[in-house]
């Protein structure tokens, strides 16, 4: 049975693991009421988001050398502090701003879902996301990682193939022996393509009420489930 | 006060945290039982860890490419098995006594201190040990990581500068917010060298009862604790 060749899952985290719109509107509210500014927060978080692949692409295109995760939120962030019209941040605030993306809260089922896998699997992040993102996150919200992956380990964003590749060796595991769980087919695609197995656990709420997500399964993946508590009994853990 | 400005503690792992020596005695015994062998296994081990040294550094001389301590760790095990005439195991014996390594108990107060610290400061291994073999002893013993950083992650062995230097980047901290923990105080001279804190935690019993070991606190650390509560105490945790 497929559950019984798979030795560790691989989560994609921002959107898979963490609702990360509701997460930095909050924050940003949170800033925006301390300086008395209002804003459509769910907007900024949107068009923060909105920023966050296009700044990848000019590093996977090489036009940027490395930059993590961290730094190239802030370069979205600060054109943002001007198209809001948001005024005076210190450099200690619009830092403490940018690490809203440390402070994302999990989806209700990630947490209980992650513990079940836990169990029978080694499970572990494969995100854009830094490692010390990451870790902040997980210490903060209470994700039970055995281990934090990120693209920054391989110096690659996904869906490159190094960024796969370099967590399975990583992990010391053939890739067919790691599973990739995302609710991004993109990803999963790309995933699948070096030969990792895949989970599509698509989180339609994603994106807010207003934009419709992909959601249909797809016969390419081995596995598709509407949360982690459904991934765990059908991968029997 | 110097705890409130640490942020992360590195860990040292074999040693350290783990007492490699009955382990490693232990699943040799085991293997030994089961073929009908006997040998002196605490020697067996004390060999083992022996060849750790010289095989990591024709590593870091440039010697060998990059090899993760797993291969390593199989290249002395494959003398071993000569020098201590034990016969007749299969390639897949041979790997899982490889992995007595990824099977290390932790010394009496290393969970507990671990859980202690774990509450004020983000707590990462910082081992020779390669990402998989860590976090297969980390799931194995309980061990309340974090984060699982590595010399691998570097690709530099420890006390090569940039094994610290890396994984002080991958927490997003500077040099001097990251402690290192270590029983060795080569480790902790070399982490100082490059800017990081340092707690000493002797450990006597590491080389078992027959062997001295240098526990002579020294004025250039900046904590000396006899184990991890001790160190939870003096860091405030």
């Amino acid at each position: 049975m497929l559950a019984d060749t798979v030795k560790a899952l691989t989560f994609d985290v921002f959107g898979t693991v963490v609702d990360w719109r509701s997460s930095v509107a909050r924050e940003c509210a949170r800033v925006g009421e301390a300086k008395g500014v209002s804003a459509d927060w769910e907007a900024f978080a949107d068009d923060w988001r909105a920023g966050y692949g296009p700044s990848m692409g000019r590093v996977r295109s090489g036009e940027l050398p490395w930059t993590t995760i961290d730094k190239l939120h802030r370069m979205v962030l600060d054109e943002l502090l001007e198209k809001f019209a948001i005024p005076d941040l210190s450099e200690d605030e619009k830092d403490d701003l940018n690490r809203a993306w440390h402070r994302l809260d999990p989806w209700p089922d990630s947490v209980e879902g992650l513990e079940r896998l836990r169990c029978k699997f080694v499970i572990a992040t494969l995100s854009n996301g830094n490692v010390a993102l990451l870790t902040n996150m997980a210490k903060r919200a209470g994700l039970p990682w055995d281990c934090i992956l990120s693209a920054e380990l391989a110096r690659h964003y996904k869906p490159d193939p190094e960024s796969y590749q370099t967590a399975a060796a990583l992990l010391g595991l053939p890739v067919d022996q790691v599973m990739m769980v995302a609710a991004h087919k993109g990803d999963l695609h790309a995933a699948r393509a070096v030969g990792l197995r895949t989970a599509f656990v698509p989180r339609p709420d994603e994106f807010g009420p207003n934009r419709e997500v992909d959601t249909e399964p797809d016969p390419a993946f081995d596995v598709v489930a509407s949360d982690f508590l459904e991934l765990a009994d059908k991968l029997g853990a």
